[in-house]
């Protein structure tokens, strides 16, 4: 992306605000519609999509953004960062295991949060460069994570990094499916995988969603006529 | 649908087979272009792609099946039945844990066998009433299945008929995202919650993917960029 551009990323400050040219105008434009649409669907909202929620043309859509790639790395910067964050934040808890499942927690919550992020989560995007880095940048953290709470005896030998993959991708699984009929279901499966990544006891489980929350999961999760349709309508 | 389709459905007897109109034809070929593209593509797959796959016209589509959930509940009526069939077999299993535990890795290997099963193992479809009925039946199973096993002191107690629906909900999760790639993938973390579900002791687990294939499983799991693009092209 052109330097001159990045300034229309931040929530600068009112006084000196720079004349925006039109075309920063619509930078700023389409990344706010993305975080809108990809939070709400995912990443596989199409760029069509963005476009429309912007209310700018495809074509302007893609003289911004050639590539699908730089406008997630161009939405999701910040929450990578925070992503960052989280593990510092886990590796200055004193407790080992407290700093692990906490950080698996807060990772899960965000991607709850989110479920652009939650896709960007279990997503390899080599053509946004400095998202990578963060994400990399993270790993190192949570390699730190579980080398600790295997020293202290509380996490089982044979978890590696990879599992947080897995359990990221259960987790969006059950996002996607429950989101907004029960926005907590996610919580429970989560606390038995952490239950089982232990090495000993168990603690107690949230409660699972009401039977009515879960049936209109069921609905949301449905035949997908409503993604599939609107995206054929367009 | 109209009950003189109906034995265009089984695959029935070679030699006295009845000459079939070009409608029965249709539905036959529509209903196996469904079972390869919804296998394949899960059931958000458009009727669109279905009338593709089968060489079909549109229209024919929606007059042989004017809804989707007729449709699904023709190509899956059969897997449903496998699944009525899975508790029983369970049930049969003297051992009430093993009957509960076999039972659970089942019915994750039927999803991971069929994308667009996975999908409706997790979904409610109440236009779809036969297939509706089928599964109430299995719900009837898996109930005395919890029971037994949590009176022979084996489950945990706080487990309910809900968890295999969220159980299922992160196996889809897993299973979309590393389908190709990691085919098995979807084993450890079921085997994480299989094992947060016993009372006591916890057993090896299944390895993790490798490296590579897991890498692959996150590219595979990417912007989904062909599947949206795929839909809007036509």
């Amino acid at each position: 992306m052109p330097p001159r551009d990045q300034h229309t990323d931040g929530a600068s400050g009112s006084a000196a605000q720079p004349l925006r040219s039109d075309a920063e105008r619509n930078r700023e434009r389409i990344v706010a519609a993305a975080r809108t649409v990809f939070g709400r669907d995912g990443l596989n909202a199409s760029m069509a999509s963005v476009a429309r929620e912007a209310g700018v043309g495809i074509a302007t859509m893609f003289r911004r953004f050639p590539d699908k790639e730089e406008l997630v790395a161009a939405v999701f910067t910040d929450r990578m960062d925070a992503y960052v964050r989280a593990t510092e934040e886990a590796l200055a808890e004193p407790d080992p295991w407290r700093g692990f499942a906490g950080y698996v927690e807060t990772v899960c919550a965000m991607q709850a949060a989110d479920r652009g992020f939650a896709d960007v989560l279990t997503m390899s995007l080599p053509g946004a460069e400095r998202l990578e880095a963060r994400r990399a940048e993270a790993y190192e953290g949570f390699l730190e994570l579980i080398a600790r709470a295997k020293d202290s005896g509380d996490l089982r030998e044979d978890f590696t990094s990879r599992d947080l993959v897995l359990l990221l991708m259960a987790n969006a699984g059950v996002l996607s499916a429950t989101a907004d009929a029960a926005p907590d279901a996610w919580r429970r499966p989560v606390a038995w995988m952490l239950q089982s990544f232990r090495t000993p006891a168990r603690g107690p489980l949230p409660d699972p969603p009401e039977d009515a929350a879960l049936y209109q999961a069921m609905r949301r999760a449905g035949p997908g006529l409503a993604s599939t349709e609107s995206g054929e309508r367009h």
